[in-house]
């Protein structure tokens, strides 16, 4: 602990990409200091911090960490929670996030269960290991469904639609072996994101809510506030719910999908998450700054906008960074990592006076990077 | 130069105190990255970037720095004129800000001359080097006075102010040894500093004017925007003219005393400074973002004021980060330093809707820390 106001000043973070990176330069200017396990020491939050190289659940690695840190984190949804746990027995040190939430979060049944318990709307779902059983799960919740991974899906990995039954077998030969999950699909209108703090003490910041937009399973766009009053009631209802269930500290995001004015949970995520980098620029604080404020046992900063805000993320190859620089207004945020098609190189954010201004902008910018998104407003 | 844009990537820069961090700090978003020079390997920079220990003009070590990096620059106003260039020669890169500006900044006659040169209003003055020299410039320019060291002062350091004639001897031999300067005293009525950015090409970003309040020589307060119009003409035209005239590239600042309504230049900075601080929160595009866009050859960003800012410099000892984060809206920059009576150890910046507002809060802050300024609004 700090010699000098008995909050944490190590954070040490299993993951170390532009997540980490993010959480480092926001956790800097408060005087902490970072230290990572990441696999490669060129990893993106090598900029803000020590990265020790090695596998994410290295169990000497992780006690490594967890014996220099003053707090253990996650920028990782799949970091190993066995690890974690063995990495800090005995030590004095906490961990944030809880683990609990994190397990939750590695498990689609976890989190359908956890939001149904609390009386979260979710879509309709059925656990599946057997063939037998999918058929099962398609008898009784219908078709078209979503066949899903329970666990290490992201970005639209582990995923298969199934239209007719003829598509069953192929859509389970496809992701056989994992625990896995059948659910309804639903033709939602939209997704949006909401994004929460809690401290140590229970005290909580809401983050206005986001509206997303996804390109080949990724993130593309994302847009906030969304002044939906009817969506926001729920998703700051729902939040609250999940931060004081799990004893929550930190940065929570869950997204929903959107049908009729009601809103379905879909997933939650127990770390920053990229439909919140808006805040960097849009937020009083931001996402990153209130994770690490929660995480060091730190009061939570004033989450009050600064403005309309679009984040673009940059995919595949960057644009060149002057000319980015050029557009008016534009904030960049280069991960420096190596391109490749997919991956998620870098974002964009861009604050205006009024949503009017800011979607006007919006589509100037996607028109000079050549990207088509439907549904704008 | 980086394979992708053109632009220089990697940045040297010799000195790697508070500025260097925020620097980095403005910089690793933006895909550069920081190698420093510091005394000490654990210099505030060495959290977002490598630093290379050792005395700040040895010319081993900026020649490392140089042949690394695609564009030479500093943070601290002495750094060696001589020993930059001979890092650099033959090499590619640049440097920024010019040396010459660098060399103006080192010696207060070069400032001085430059404002004459440039029309810029400046308080009379006389070079001295002896004590029969001084007695002449005391009798040609009046009392009182002050005597300063040409260079490196810093922080009311290397001054002696003289009342009387009986007093001359003894402000002579406390100085004694190094170029000095008799200068007026002028009974001016506050402090005010301008700051702005010049890019390769020769554009320019001009952020509003910061009114300063100073403790025991030490720079304690600024509020900004400091809505003056017809101070903001004047510092506005003052400012573009030395930034042409040196052909500037990176932010320049330049601190003005106030009297009857006129500006009188004080001294020059070729560097982010500390009056800039709070354009982190309070504009658009930061002192320092804008300043690594500009030795980086990047374009130049928006500085457009996000509202009515306070910065307050946190010297000798740090409160309690806790209670410091509990004031609604505060942003804190701690710059990770050993404590030490008269030292700058971090800042911290409001960012009001008003200023009326931002005064309130601002009188309200300085109250729980105990801390009393004279004339403030």
């Amino acid at each position: 602990m700090s010699r000098r106001t008995g909050s944490a000043s190590r954070i040490g973070i299993v993951g170390g990409g532009q997540l980490g990176r993010m959480l480092g330069l926001a956790g800097i200017p408060l005087g902490l200091s970072f230290r990572f396990v990441d696999t490669g020491a060129d990893s993106p939050a090598a900029a803000v911090g020590e990265v020790l190289p090695g596998p994410l659940d290295d169990p000497r690695l992780l006690r490594q960490l967890a014996r220099g840190s003053d707090v253990l984190s996650f920028d990782w949804e799949n970091a190993s929670v066995a690890a974690l746990a063995r990495a800090t027995r005995g030590l004095r040190g906490r961990i944030a996030p809880p683990l609990r939430a994190l397990a939750v979060g590695q498990d689609r049944l976890n989190e359908k269960r956890l939001f149904e318990r609390l009386g979260i709307p979710t879509t309709r779902y059925a656990a599946v290991s057997t063939l037998p059983q999918l058929r099962r799960a398609v008898a009784r919740i219908g078709l078209p469904g979503v066949l899903k991974t329970r666990s290490f899906g992201y970005d639209g990995k582990g995923q298969a639609v199934i239209c007719s039954a003829e598509e069953i077998p192929a859509a389970f030969r496809s992701l056989e072996g994992a625990p896995l999950l059948y659910e309804e699909y639903v033709p939602f209108e939209s997704e949006v994101s909401a994004l929460g703090a809690r401290a140590v003490d229970g005290s909580e910041a809401i983050y206005p809510l986001t509206r997303n937009w996804h390109q080949h399973g990724i993130l593309r766009l994302s847009l906030a506030p969304w002044e939906d009053a009817a969506l926001v009631r729920q998703a700051t209802r729902h939040l609250r719910a999940v931060l004081d269930d799990l004893d929550y500290v930190g940065l929570l995001a869950i997204e929903f999908f959107v049908r009729k004015g009601r809103l379905y949970a879909n997933e939650l995520a127990p770390r920053v998450h990229n439909s919140g980098h808006w805040t960097i620029e849009g937020s009083e604080t931001s996402q990153f700054e209130n994770h690490v404020r929660a995480i060091a046992g730190l009061p939570l900063g004033n989450v009050a906008s600064r403005g309309h805000c679009a984040m673009l993320n940059l995919i595949g190859r960057m644009p060149p960074r002057a000319e980015l620089l050029a557009v008016p207004g534009l904030h960049l945020h280069d991960y420096d990592k190596a391109p490749r098609p997919g991956r998620k190189l870098g974002h964009c954010t861009l604050v205006a006076a009024s949503a009017t201004e800011r979607n006007r902008r919006t589509r100037a910018l996607l028109q000079a990077l050549a990207l088509k998104l439907p549904d704008l407003p």
